[in-house]
């Protein structure tokens, strides 16, 4: 059987970085991303494929995701990709999308956040990022030097989606907070899949109690949680080495 | 200046295992125990210490404590040291300490557990063992081929004492449950090491909201928490691995 891919990557930049690792930007139709793929990535040894999200509203090429990316190629030889969520990065903005950002974070300032607006603002993007993710990880596939299963470390709610639908996706790492609508955490009942689950126990930003209560939620068998100190930016390097070990044990 | 131990252990057993680790039987004074060394510890390069305690009322040959020691040894370099508590093990039987094993065993039967219960079979064990493992950790350090500073990883009062108190731990893996009394959770917000605390997210033997706030009380500011799922028992194997590689970043 010959796998035709719907979708197929246009690489627009590649550059050898100094850890072996190739760095290449690509569009996929109107989905700008990069692919970081390890020296050791070859057809006859194809590499697992890690998607990495970024925080909503920020850039593909965030330094700690960057960061992140480089040390999974580099020293666990997966394949690495982040795209830009609609709205995001490189992308045109979205004026509804937009507003409903605007709303959320002054709701949030003002201490008024309800679960309506929540859903304004993450449920549109959630379904228009999971179909773009599915047609990245698809078009990626296609690479005869990357290889299945596929691994997705990012965005809380995307990545219920994406475990709870997207039978290619083998094991979630998914970094906790309180900003998901309830029809989310119904989903995330249905998630089967190994999850790893980090949160900052002293999250200047968020409640504990419902971080806690969201990884409860999860109907996987195979969870764990990871608290650690240091507010809400201050997760310990150490759980990169940790989180790249727990791929290694779901896609290898 | 010249260190002179209080105590000296006695070896009584020695054997060169299939992965290269010499397990001794030792007693100091009346306290018999189980020393695990690496084939790399030597009086050039001493191994770093890590004492591990098993659970109340068990062996320190205990199954999963040996594998869990072995793999330290052979895996990571660590010398690994085990006693048996007052009462436990290869030691004789201590008549007050039993009633009051009884007495707690009874009230978490019958749901009558009381502060005032876990408190007589908790601390007086806590104030016999810290002093015990103080001396253990002495006459370990002074042979050549071991060298500070040392890990504790075991049973939870007995490790909130040990890090509230004893400079030479440098950091604790305590397993949480929520047989504390009242007056040990005190002493854990004076711990200032780094801790490393588990649990498990299902256990079917406790509940989980005290075991969270005994997390939260501990001082230190470079605390992890992680949580499995698995039931009491059930705690998943890598989590050894990321216990010594916890010790490895704090030991070495």
């Amino acid at each position: 059987m010959h796998f035709t891919p719907r979708f197929t990557p246009h690489f627009t930049s590649a550059r050898r970085l100094d850890d072996g690792v190739l760095d290449r930007d690509f569009t996929l139709g109107e989905i700008p991303g990069v692919l970081w793929t390890p020296a050791s990535a070859t057809p006859s040894a194809p590499a697992p494929l890690i998607l990495v999200g970024h925080p909503g509203g920020l850039h593909k090429r965030l330094p700690r995701l960057v960061a992140r990316a480089r040390h999974y190629a580099a020293r666990y030889g997966f394949a690495v990709a982040a795209i830009d969520a609609p709205g995001c990065g490189d992308r045109p903005r979205d004026t509804a999308g937009d507003q409903a950002r605007a709303d959320f974070r002054r709701a949030i300032q003002a201490g008024e956040l309800t679960d309506e607006i929540v859903h304004a603002f993450i449920v549109p993007l959630v379904d228009q990022a999971v179909p773009e993710w599915q047609a990245t990880l698809e078009a990626l596939l296609s690479l005869p030097e990357i290889g299945g299963p596929v691994g997705y470390d990012g965005m809380l709610p995307i990545g219920i989606r994406l475990a709870a639908t997207e039978p290619r996706i083998a094991a979630a790492a998914l970094f906790g907070q309180t900003f998901v609508p309830d029809a989310l955490r119904e989903e995330a009942r249905k998630v089967g899949i190994p999850l790893r689950f980090l949160m900052q126990w002293d999250d200047e930003g968020m409640e504990r109690q419902p971080v806690l209560d969201l990884f409860d939620a999860f109907g996987t068998k195979e969870k764990t949680l990871h608290a650690n100190m240091g507010g809400h930016t201050g997760a310990p390097w150490f759980e990169v080495e940790e989180g790249a070990r727990f791929f290694a044990r779901h896609l290898k």
